[in-house]
């Protein structure tokens, strides 16, 4: 069988990372997981195959999420899915390991897969590096992990603003204004696209849902007041329902943590703020970029009790918090502004066999015992080739072995940058 | 939905690393990377999902990998499979991007599926760390990739054995015995188990692929003749059959490396081993621990000079040559001979606030940006516990932070092993 042109293309959605595009994104997922670690995170790795029951509990994604699941059947006939998010797996774990000392802390990075549409940044089989937390109640936890945030940006050379916001007080909003129980989830989904699609689409995309107009009325002087990005605004909603108030106190102890860290000025309560998934139960936040170089979020998350809770099966409430980072949108991002990430695979020596394999090869093997990075010449090509490419690749130093170096047990070291030649005794590389 | 007892299982062949478990896996895999780079190896990223018809190409893995691939179909009705390896992903992207610069060497650390029988060390979800290099035709890439193996194991205080062969040879020798062509690489499959099951079951095994008598007495000659793991035994043979002195003539080369490199103690000629794979052409090897605290191989590899070509669509060879390290059961390895694997997740600061939140945010931060891995206490629990646990679990410092501190400006910090306390002033954490 002799292959098509089209066997090579990837699968829609999926797509290879080149050297170049690769190194960049293996210092974004170190950078992470140093910071994660720094936050005194430890690390979990759990299955991409998973049992579809587990991943459509509806203790998981939803609904939307639950569409674009990629399912398939083992040789024993097994229901399986792939995983389209780490929380749910985090969740499991916590669920099936009682035992684990709380709080449990942990980052994971790794693959997951979502069979929906796809747009710019956006893939089909993507990499999450993800924090939770498990057992934490104190919006301290929030806090620290926009903290952690900031940090890991900061260190990318990325400047970020962080919205926050509290699902009890919009939910409780929506409630006062006449909302009824069952359009609270679309309503919130529907105000989540407000930056978007302006005000008077949402209105629209509202009274779509029959939600009357009356309610909507109150709705559109909440979304155009200009006093509701303050928190002191809600106070006097907060008298009227229990949920506002509760949202309202979680937002003001939160509040205080970020101005005691002086962070309040890259973290911005934005009361309209919803995240997509119905799985959050009280602080959410999203991350964007400041030079607006892509528009849609580079991380996201929040705090959502009743997950582990409800796999566990007690239904009891139990407190978790959580922060997710794609790398593939931070990687596109990176991209788009031009940024230069600093890459460490560099090649120190790169040593040129000329009939002289045997000695290139070990001088190679003294230089990598001494911890550079080498690279030994395999192709055959002539040299002039060779100094081309190494020049191009920002090759650091060239060495060439030849008879003439092994019968003088002496050979040279040049310099790429400056064109400088050293002298080095063979016998120095054993 | 109550989520029964059951759904919390995982998936067979699969689990999850809990953190101590995977703080291991974390420093075996950025060991192997830092090793692979220092090689003059760069990354390569390359997706999980995948055409079925590339997967299934006969320059793939072979009919036995095909039975176990894990396949699906997408929304758009494409028929997809999970990758089973590394290797042909590789070999695709080889054939996808023809002006990659040769010799290309990459390094792919990633999942691979495989719906097969599962034993100790042996999972249906696992890692896999590769390098392969396009475009290298001299045994010194073999002899590279060898000499790696050691770096890193050696560098994971494992003591290996690098068993290796050439399939040229062996497919000759068979040949010159009388073994049909199209019997050849079910004989090859046999021999592979000779360590395993001892000589007297391999003729069995030989017997039952109808190879006649008089074949099988040739080849039990060789299995137990003493000189045969010299190379010189292979002289005779070698005038017989082209490939025997192909083979031949790229062992010597490889052994005069091997030689060189002073490596010839734990690299083995082993004249019968023969790499499960349909797809090696030449060299082939196995990494083997000496202490046979596990004795299966931990790590394999060799040339397969047509699966690249084969992809491109003209059959044309192009050399390659690669190896595989296995994460599971490296990791398996190490927690069998209770090595211990310095890894570098232990808290240096444990920051307790006992009410003064805030205060303990701030210390715990201004720490963190001098570098330090601090975790910062949340579950409110009485401090006797929480010192017990920052006992258990290797903290090397722990500070509270009470109304007293923050009044007095001042807070100590307790080094756990020796119970010295030193004081610090607040100010001094912003």
């Amino acid at each position: 069988m002799k292959m098509k042109k089209m066997d090579y293309q990837n699968v829609k959605g999926t797509q290879d990372y080149l050297p170049e595009s690769e190194m960049i994104r293996r210092e974004v997922r170190r950078t992470l997981e140093d910071v994660f670690i720094q936050y005194g995170c430890k690390p979990l790795e759990t299955p991409i195959l998973n049992y579809t029951e587990l991943l459509a509990s509806k203790y998981a994604g939803g609904a939307e999420i639950l569409e674009e699941m990629y399912t398939l059947t083992d040789r024993g006939e097994r229901d399986l899915a792939l995983r389209y998010d780490l929380t749910i797996p985090f969740a499991k774990v916590a669920a099936m390991n009682p035992t684990i000392p709380m709080p449990f802390k942990r980052y994971e990075i790794g693959k997951v897969f979502r069979d929906g549409p796809i747009k710019a940044g956006r893939f089909r089989e993507f990499t999450q590096c993800d924090v939770d937390i498990v057992g934490a109640d104190s919006q301290v936890a929030e806090a620290e992990l926009m903290l952690m945030a900031l940090d890991a940006f900061g260190q990318l050379d990325m400047e970020v603003e962080i919205q926050y916001n509290n699902r009890k007080l919009l939910t409780g909003m929506l409630k006062v204004f006449g909302v009824e129980a069952n359009l609270i989830n679309q309503a919130v989904l529907t105000l989540d696209k407000l930056e978007k699609i302006g005000v008077d689409a949402v209105i629209t995309e509202l009274s779509d849902l029959s939600i009357s107009d009356s309610t909507n009325r109150l709705i559109q002087q909440f979304l155009t007041d200009r006093d509701n990005n303050r928190l002191d605004y809600f106070g006097s909603y907060a008298e009227r329902n229990s949920q506002i108030s509760e949202g309202l106190q979680e937002l003001k102890e939160l509040t205080s943590y970020l101005d005691f860290l002086d962070i309040n000025k890259q973290c911005v309560f934005n009361p309209f703020l919803a995240r997509g998934l119905e799985i959050y139960t009280g602080t959410i936040y999203e991350i964007f970029l400041t030079d607006g170089s892509i528009t849609s979020s580079i991380g996201s998350g929040g705090r959502y009790d009743n997950a582990v809770g409800g796999l566990v099966g007690t239904g009891e409430n139990i407190s978790t918090v959580g922060i997710s980072f794609g790398l593939d949108v931070i990687y596109a991002a990176i991209i788009a502004s031009q940024r230069t990430v600093k890459t460490a695979a560099n090649v120190d020596y790169y040593v040129i066999p000329l009939g002289a394999g045997k000695e290139a090869l070990r001088v190679a093997n003294g230089l990598r015992k001494k911890g550079y990075i080498v690279e030994l010449e395999m192709s055959g090509r002539k040299l002039g080739k060779l100094l081309e490419r190494a020049n191009k690749e920002g090759v650091r130093n060239v060495i060439v072995i030849g008879e003439e170096e092994v019968k003088k047990n002496q050979f040279k070291v040049k310099k790429m940058e400056t064109g400088e030649e050293e002298v080095w005794e063979m016998s120095a590389m054993k």
